[in-house]
């Protein structure tokens, strides 16, 4: 039977897939394994289950003798050394299936949140100052009839794109390869360069994996470029933006506002970031339910058993 | 010349079309005229453009002797008397056109902000408490996937339909009459009636107008038959909702959150309602964004022009 260590306490409605066939081991009493825990556990172990918070090293690598799949709880997997992995013959799994729809809900919620100022009007509706309840004053941004520029138009990007489109919004992307045409077509979306969506778009959301090709793709140089009245959304990963450079576009209105759910070093959030109005912020929210948390036990533990058995597609990233 | 009074000093980007054609008055040092002066300077008007808060009833009719047209800066017309304009052969004017998209995007912009915590998130994070990262501490509801009971599928209601459906959401809907077949297919919407309804959605949505018969029609016996996991939306108009019974709902979870813009008695909001965790506020923002308020102008300018002069279609609600 193949020993299965999950670091963190998972629900078991998620995994009951593996019960009989599997030896799953998970915190009991706590919700996490801590890193000394893991390496101490890990040589008896054939699978190892890190949450996108748990970096996956060469270290844990190293001490794992017998491990042969990781089977990431995220569907971003910047927390495993995926290269390190591959030279020691352990396949990489993630969850893009589960994580899919929530992660563009959530990003959409930020997307008006921002524009619309919902966030702000909450937070000041129960201080003393409150809102001016006038005509004009403290008003949001629209969203019907602008531009949403998406960077990485992979899956979540597409699901983000088709609600944008019925909420009467015009998508342009940018991604590394454009989309076939059929695709391209579902959502009326078009392909620009880089530097033409900083320009053109209204609304920015980013929707890229982490890699060192996209560590800070977005700096003060970018922020410059994006228009005055410009909305920026990152439910991708913290590391992706510049946050210094970020809170600083945001303080001096180089930019409109912004969504965040993602940050450079979670769970820290730039002080600066906090004292700001033009901002709305999630604590790594994106997938966030229950349901959707359970869902994605569901699709990782498909992952292993699809691995071993071959009765599931397997979403490999090695 | 006719002569028009604008009640609130609206921007004069969207009055262009009355330029050169009309008489028109509006307060010049502040942002509206009060009660007082209205009554003092109606006399001599044809024309009166109340916003959605000005009150507009006999006393003033009886003194305005030259009005011929009410032309509501607003959709909902609930701040003026129609059946005695109408018995006084005043014609009443509103602006559905404008307020449809922006309105629904605010009422799909507060679902998703109540369901998915955007504005619990945003304000925590910016206390001391802060928010628990963990994967599944002080989670949302999902959207996708739920289904959306809409109260009153006119323009917004099925403009708010449109969203719902790209965001995977099922719609039911109750009206005093169903759509006809072909537009409850752009949805996918089904008919039902009002108690199933409240039984069955998981998000509910009021887009009815306010009216003696749907007065306080959402009320403590409504929230009960709602599920424990409901999330009630209101950008109608408040009085349609016992606001006491709805914050009292909130506070012992009979119903799971609510995201409101509109109340009993504004600007004033239910002191108990600013101390819950699990309602977003908004300060009557629906068509808050300077765009969509000098789109507003222009179709109430329009309502006007087409009423002398035949260019223009007339929205007329008597």
């Amino acid at each position: 039977m193949k020993r299965v260590l999950i670091a963190y306490r998972l629900k078991p409605e998620g995994l009951k897939a593996l019960e009989g066939k599997y030896e799953v081991a998970l915190p009991v009493d706590k919700s996490y394994f801590t890193r000394e825990e893991v390496m101490e556990l890990i040589p008896n172990y054939e699978v190892l289950v890190p949450n996108f918070s748990f970096y996956t090293d060469k270290e844990i690598m190293d001490r794992a003798v017998k491990l042969e799949l990781i089977s990431n709880y995220g569907v971003g997997f910047n927390n495993i050394d995926v290269d390190y992995a591959t030279k020691k013959g352990i396949v990489v799994t993630n969850i893009p299936n589960s994580t899919r729809e929530p992660t563009a809900e959530f990003a959409f919620a930020l997307l008006l949140a921002a524009g619309r100022r919902i966030g702000y009007y909450d937070r000041k509706l129960r201080t003393d100052e409150g809102v001016s309840w006038g005509i004009y004053a403290e008003g949001g941004l629209p969203v019907y009839g602008k531009t949403l520029g998406i960077i990485g138009m992979g899956r979540i990007g597409q699901s983000l794109a088709r609600r944008a489109v019925a909420s009467g919004m015009e998508i342009i992307y940018h991604n590394r390869t454009p989309l076939e045409e059929a695709v391209e077509h579902l959502y009326n979306a078009r392909y620009v360069a880089f530097e033409e969506l900083l320009k053109t778009a209204d609304y920015i959301s980013l929707n890229a994996p982490y890699t060192t090709q996209t560590h800070h793709l977005i700096g003060e140089e970018q922020l410059n470029r994006m228009k005055p009245t410009a909305v920026f959304i990152n439910t991708a990963r913290g590391s992706i933006v510049d946050e210094k450079a970020l809170a600083k576009a945001l303080k001096e209105k180089t930019i409109w506002a912004a969504g965040l759910d993602v940050y450079e070093n979670e769970p820290h959030i730039l002080p600066e970031l906090l004292q700001l109005d033009n901002v709305v912020l999630a604590p790594h929210a994106a997938t966030k339910t229950i349901e959707d948390r359970i869902n994605m036990s569901v699709e990782m533990a498909q992952n292993i058993i699809g691995f071993y058995e071959g009765t599931y597609s397997v979403s490999r990233v090695n």
